[in-house]
């Protein structure tokens, strides 16, 4: 795969890494072109440093140069890691291309915004991901095969939650360059924790339990004073099949790190996953002793559908590098069986319908969150 | 301590044994009056099957012939452990006859009768508690200490929660007696998961974060058909400090055992405890190593206020009836001091003056999941 | 009950207070007859200050006053809480005049003892337990259990443990009275952590897995400077079927509590235990997820054997009083049936065989560390 | 960084894929040569397919080409990943050669070998790390900081362990090829368990207590019938600073995936790790909190030695891959170090000695597990 960037070359980018390193991991794809920070000059510096084939000064020259390039040589996909208004841009250009896109959450900063590239994307049939990392563990993938498989029987009730600390100062005043633009509404659009995390929170309810909110209430809060996004972020929702869900996210719990996770709450069973131990599945049913999944190359007893998506045997944790290289690898997979080169069926990872479908969350949540209300979760797709 | 007890002597009761097991373990009290289920015969029949000193018909003439023996005979206070609509009775007359009072939670069916029986017992000058046994768990103290002496700096939001799965079938309808009552209005009140449990994750805010709600908004859904009382509950709330709090409970989590717990989060610190792991307390700051605080006897670190109630040397779990036995240590230690016999300073465990709030909370919640928006939680004392 | 107590009425004693409790919490039994301090004022009136009906200046007294009491009066058993050197008196005296006997570890300080002891209590069948109270936990007898019915296969390894950290400084000069008399051979006998906590680690072998060592090779270490007695203790061993094991005590595990378990290795399962999580039980299996057991009166999945030992409903922790309860629930349940009384089976808990096994395993290891190689253990019986 | 591979292109090879993965994370090494596989066609088949820039029939051809080749264009070091026995000589070649050399463990099949191609990498100066990838976790890596910091006092006790339960069952007469030639002695030496994993416990004494064994005596099992090596070890020692110490090793503990860890207990603290929960470290003190130290590229508390060593921030789990990654990024910088090249201090993995160390410490305790006795462990440098 020739694999293209935009964004993250800044020294204080938070992303860039992550994705250069999952998209190396395995051997199978080269970083070939880069727009990767704001001003030409440093974007091409930029993608000399990091050891990009072809750096460009912007994305808008990127997508033109490949584009015009044969198909043996232009870029396979195009990973966006830029902060959230800076989303719909590339992506619209790659896509009106052809060229397929990773791009990172929220997909834009509006819903209409985020239909308008839905509507590109579905006409120009072009393979597209939107980088809800957390889907990409394998726990979480078997969440979702034990749901459709029946495990649990019916859904009654999810409850997910991304708790963090790191806003709980105000890093932005400090300077901190991930918390000045997470807490500037032009650059993360109208919601800050909402849009930021609760909707990892939120695609945990897509993706694990397969259901989607149809009403929501909301209650977003800046907690800490001075903020004019949300720093603090609850939804009640209620679910296409009739259950009921909590959606929390927080980035002012002090001293917790990264601590989302999903608890799906079914008829006959309870699947619970922890980011803190991301490792491990717990299923749990009344008068039975609790089971836990653990993941690993080896497993026998993990679905034929996940066990590609595991490098080592179990013992040896694969963690946040390899979940994001597992949306990569879908990717890869679509692109390819799109070509008609052999590849294995690649997993349900969030496309452009759950980007959207996000963004139609939040933007409920905004519009609850101030009149007070339950309010309809506009149809995403 | 000479200790009375209204109900828990039927065959299938859940909490009449643990209290016994409370009052008898520390070898400090006796079990002295019962009347211990509502027929006279069987009333009588169970005290002298479970060794009461004496047996009566009814808590009526209970109360009656206690208050007429002189003081040196005559019970020192009332344990009250009947289901939820047979608390205001002997509560009220126990109170009127001078007669200190443990009167399991909730104290009444509605907030009108639980201010009734608070204005009696503050007229009477009556030491009286309420059974939120996990306000005895030594960590769950420790963490109110904390607070109160300023270690996580301003509260800005308490997240609270108690899962169970018991009831995610039909109990009810299967002749489960714990069930039965539970789900029927007249015995339980105006919420069934909310006033059993969810009160108990309420009091968590007011027990360990020392606030109390001013505003709320519930959701309470009866999730299992055919239940005319709620059987999962979810407060959203304003505290009286301006911090926000989420109070949710739960009775259909599929294979839930009794979990629950608190998160209070602080400006400069989050304090976390989990029944799970009651044994301890978790102590995160940003940038600092996580601290885990434990419970022991000789856990010299513990505040003086806490250390009597600890029974055994640090790793030997004292568990649940432990929890107990030091509301009923409580108890005792406050009735000693008001009778001026030497007793260490009892601990805030909740008094009526919570019990009252508890209703006031789970009153405001049924208004709020009737009409669905913000109440005010009404004043409760 | 009517029971008797020697020992553990000083105000520095650590085991009293914990059996008073494990007697009174069931409220199937009285503090009937004590001796309990070396001096004879001292011992009565520790008596008459913990409640006890009947005191004695010392336990010859007591056993001597007791058993010519009538049948319907006198004691039904003995609890002996001395230190190791004052367990033999009592006991011998009280089998000698046909009393039972829960006597606390190790039986004695020496294995000569043990065996005298043994052949006294099997000749006047007498009812005896000694006190290994870890094997009252219920997930420790639920281990035996799934052992005994094949859950595992054929045992291959066993690893027990036992740490604790309150040696890693030299409490016994600075007058702490458990160290003291631990650290002192002449009431500790010939072995301090062996004999005090790795005599537990071994009883999870004999126990759970129902084996014992039948060679075995030790390191016993005094680390501390000055100390006569090990306090530090490993051997390896070999049991009857075959099979190898290993027993790790330790007192200065710096910070560690009381941290003991064991784990039992079959040729088609692992459990594994720890009393840092004594509410559950581990069962792993190559190639399957791994199980959880948890406890509560009402797991029906547990056997019927062990769910009359539990108290609570699951998720209502049980501990380290409730564990000890059981030993003195078994022994009780003993006596009755011995007299033709209804009672329940009692399960196999530790009795004057286990005893005089611990001692022989202690001796062996004496005699190992010292030699330096593999040593038979002695038969027991 | 030009990378060379000698092994690792089977498709039943475990190793070579993650050493890949490690070399490519960063996006600073290249996969330059490889000779991949013990046939010749194969191993040019399998550098072609694995994307080597340039493939050999063999290791010698790799080394004396590459050698032959202008600084500018050889490798920079060399990956070795074959089984044991292959190990010494592609590594004498490439030390021969003056090429730095990255070795799987053990270092070679015998202490002389070991000891040999010490002399031979001290001679020509030769950097040289060996892949005990557990101490690339950085909480290890914290563990060593803080003992050498003396935050624990003096060391007194190390257990250090590893239990794998997938050679319960005879996979290698099924045909598995890792555990055939893990139980092959030519192919092995003269250790299964303790030369495969045993080793890698014994490295947590050296690389994170910072001491060495200088007595041991090993009970070594060949527990599944049939098996020429053993599949369970266990070694007591003494220490060099007269502390003792347990290394214990099985890969028959049924069920047990990676379960490796030490335990660190000093005069006035103890440090845990375990690879189950391997981002973070337990520090225990007496009568203090626990504090659980956890890893991450934001954690200020931790040392500037080690936060280069990070690629996330904290709650972002970085697992297996990262942890050998850091051991490349080691030998990267020592290499760059050597040359005159600006790059950060490298930490203190592994080296020469450590590789001469553990063969040392395996060859004593075959001699003990032979003899039956207490051995001394030969000097490794």
């Amino acid at each position: 795969m020739r694999v293209g960037m935009v964004g993250g070359g800044g020294p204080k980018s938070f992303f860039g890494a992550p994705h250069r390193r999952a998209i190396l991991m395995d051997n199978t794809a080269d970083l070939t072109a880069g727009a990767l920070r704001s001003g030409a000059e440093e974007s091409l510096a930029a993608a000399r440093e990091l050891c990009f084939a072809r750096g460009y000064p912007d994305w808008r020259t990127l997508v033109d140069a490949e584009s015009a390039l044969p198909a043996g040589e232009r870029i396979d996909y195009l990973t966006i890691v830029t902060p959230n208004d800076a989303h719909f841009g590339p992506a619209e250009a790659a896509a009106a291309a052809g060229i397929a896109v990773l791009c990172e959450k929220p997909l834009t900063t509006t819903l209409d915004e985020a239909r308008r590239l839905q509507a590109l994307v579905l006409s120009e049939e072009v393979p597209f991901l939107v980088a809800h990392t957390y889907t990409g563990y394998p726990m979480v993938m078997l969440a979702r095969e034990l749901v459709l498989g029946g495990t649990i029987g019916e859904i009654r009730k999810v409850e997910a939650w991304y708790r963090q600390g790191w806003l709980s100062a105000r890093q932005e005043a400090a300077g901190n360059k991930q918390a000045s633009w997470r807490e500037d509404p032009a650059k993360a659009g109208a919601s800050g924790c909402g849009g930021d995390i609760g909707i990892h929170a939120y695609m945990f309810i897509r993706f694990a339990a397969n259901l989607h909110a149809v009403r929501l209430l909301a209650r977003m809060k800046s907690v800490v004073p001075g903020r004019p996004l949300d720093d603090d972020f609850t939804a009640l929702a209620e679910l296409n099949n009739g259950a009921i869900a909590t959606v929390s996210a927080s980035q002012i719990t002090t001293g917790a790190e990264n601590d989302n996770g999903v608890r799906i709450i079914g008829t006959t069973g309870t699947l619970s996953w922890s980011h803190l131990h991301f490792d491990q599945l717990e299923h749990c049913v009344n008068g039975q002793p609790v089971r836990i999944y653990r993941q690993g190359a080896d497993c026998t007893y993990l679905p034929a559908s996940i066990r590609p998506y595991l490098r080592l045997p179990a013992g040896h944790p694969e963690g946040f590098h390899e979940a994001l290289a597992n949306l990569h690898r879908s990717l890869e997979w679509t692109i390819r069986r799109a070509r008609g080169e052999p590849a294995p069926t690649p997993f349900a990872h969030p496309g452009i319908a759950d980007g959207v479908a996000g963004m139609a969350f939040i933007e409920a949540a905004v519009q609850s969150a101030t009149g007070g209300g339950w309010v309809d979760v506009p149809r995403g797709r």
